[in-house]
């Protein structure tokens, strides 16, 4: 949607529109920071870098967990924060985005994280205001701050992604999710591989640099992790495949499917999990599953892109 | 609905329940307070007057924008923010407004801001509270918060009200925004007109020292600034005339009727704009007008109320 | 419910998850800080001894006024606030209630405080997580801060309550504030009486160390206080009396039977009150009601409880 250029164009202004264009060395920054943040938060010695600063959290798309995340992000920086609610608000009331958008700008903050179920809104806003914009999730185009989180995730886990096999499975055809972590992953210098009903691989994705796999039990035993993405009943992901029973059956992670990794592999969730689909209980809540280490480096991860951005 | 002199009554307390009634020296004092939190704000030296103290925001009416404003304004200062939310809340199991407000009350805040879709409602909380009352707007009556930023705008724009013309075109029936700076305006010294569909301005709106006028262009020439009252679908205006297309032909103000307009002569709108309808998108983004700036001084004359409320 | 042995088990990790089990100990520890914490808020000298830290407010049911009591006394304490609301958050997207706090759990905050129509809920999450879990009232089994609340506004105005006797009127069967406060009050040697409508007096009950009155008008004149229970239209109460009329005429407190209480005897209410319904307005604006300190109380002794638990 956004296309490479105006990607490069904004990044300078601090916003953070998507994985897709970023140069290698960001991320890496971001990384970085994320730890150092990681370990403030254990040692119970965050600076309030943020202090007298203002964050608006502007989700048009329901997300108490991205929201929060980035909320407490914020919080921990010692910034106030503006959860701005469209539900009532003056978009009822007839203004247009970019109107509302202005009127946030107006209040002051040094950042906004946008949430929109249109793809292309967070690029759009940024045209139009001087404070940094953060993409907390536009359509199915990207969902950086979650691809920035599994990376840290992975590389925290498994040391340098260089070389790296990593398994995508599910919705590719309708997950930001995906688009953003098939960017990141390549970037470090991972290999990505995406497995899916064959309805939900879009045609074309291998464009992206991964390579689809129609069986993926077959490639099981060559991955160092797994990313089982959320069937989304709130989509219109339900009628690409006959029932979620089936969809468990066919591409669920179970414990027969992971014991066949190696030893160490991983597996992820960008949450929340229908139990028992995606992964079945046991992976879950198993020894692989990295999936609650994701919630709490999604805080570090969102502090540093907000220190970043700001 | 409340009358002089409840109003005069309680400004001892702390309170600002509406404009009618104050002296001009309690409008030139949160003024002032307001340029000094203004400058404080650009250059991140806000003081935290508020620090330790309570501010609770109840509105029993929808409004993201004007509640965000006070929340904002509240945390710069370093207060705690209570947003007491009637849905869901006691009022629906029973509970009256006034034993609401006391348990509010019993929370220990030093302000409550207050909206009610009843004209009355904050002079009739400030009469059973010993905390700071803030009317936030009630009913058709006061907004008195949104006037003291019209002031402060235009201030800050023009120079001394005194002697100056600012026409008020729009719903006037309706318009606790028209009413209240009606009343500040005049309180400053300026020249107050008022224009709008004959069915809008209500008959003996000139007791309060404004002046009708039918056809608002005839006097465009002279004016120093336009306030465009809003279109408010969500109130019964909408049977007042024919369409939204006729408003915006017959009152709305587009880039021919601006040219009119004096040299530095400004526009404003209290918001959200109906893009296209009381200002032409032209007009909204034009060199006139001061909507965006309205909201940033907003948050500087909030600040302002809640310290010298408190 | 949970039993003893369950409450007993927690204890050390700094849960309060009920009244019952508790050693009396712990409660007049409580008690005590509390006192220490309203003293601080009077003086505007409470130290932030949560800084830094996250309280996570879990509200699976509405509740204005004890989610914001727990809200404005983490924040008093200098904690960070994550309230989560279950609406449009990953409950509707298929996530498992444990799944839901294990997410909440894995963004670090020191105590969870946790409200669920479900009677067991509380201790159910305990078992799951390593942070402190607070039960802000659960089904029909118990409210914990409540009835703390409640013996501190008694003790503060009635001194020790051993040997005090204490009257609990209304819907015992379906209260989670009447089971609280019984235990409660029998912990620290008060004598407690219940009465109500007989189909609202669960059998049994008198096994809690309370004895059943039936006619609470005969024993007005020996206790020291009457705690009033809120007629809750939200739940099935209706059907087990004829109507709020003639709740109010035999089970409602009036001026009449006030009058014959013992000077100095109290009037309580966990509110929100239904005026006119458990009390005339004139006892609940009256000399001997406390129910808007129980409100001011609360804060102090919610404030004692995180600090506590944490």
């Amino acid at each position: 949607m956004s296309g490479r250029s105006p990607t490069t164009e904004h990044r300078s202004a601090g916003h953070l529109l998507g994985i897709e264009g970023l140069e290698r060395a960001y991320v890496e920054e971001i990384l970085s920071l994320a730890l150092e943040h990681r370990q403030a938060l254990k040692a119970g010695t965050v600076e309030s870098r943020l202090a007298g600063k203002l964050v608006a959290n502007l989700f048009f798309e329901d997300s108490t967990r991205t929201r929060s995340s980035f909320e407490i992000a914020a919080k921990m920086l010692g910034a106030k924060v503006l959860n701005w609610s469209p539900t009532g608000s003056s978009l009822s009331k007839g203004e247009t985005l970019l109107d509302t958008v202005r009127n946030i700008e107006a209040i002051g903050p040094c950042a906004v994280v946008i949430r929109h179920r249109a793809s292309g809104v967070p690029q759009l806003v940024a045209r139009h205001v001087r404070c940094a914009v953060i993409n907390a999730g536009d359509g199915i185009h990207e969902h950086p701050s979650q691809a920035l989180l599994d990376a840290f995730t992975l590389q925290d886990r498994l040391g340098s992604l260089e070389g790296r096999a990593i398994l995508i499975i599910g919705d590719i055809l309708h997950s930001r999710v995906a688009r953003s972590n098939i960017h990141c992953l390549r970037l470090l210098g991972a290999q990505v591989l995406v497995s899916g009903p064959p309805t939900l691989i879009p045609t074309g994705i291998d464009a992206l640099g991964c390579r689809v796999v129609l069986d993926f039990r077959s490639v099981l035993r060559q991955v160092d992790a797994v990313v089982a993405l959320r069937v989304q009943h709130e989509r219109q992901a339900q009628s690409f495949f006959p029932s979620q029973r089936e969809y468990a059956a066919l591409w669920g992670l179970d414990a027969a499917a992971v014991e066949q990794m190696k030893p160490g592999a991983l597996v992820l969730h960008p949450g929340p999990v229908n139990r028992g689909v995606e992964l079945s209980g046991e992976v879950l809540d198993g020894p692989r599953s990295v999936v609650m280490e994701q919630v709490s480096n999604g805080l570090a991860v969102r502090m540093a892109i907000l220190e970043r951005a700001t």
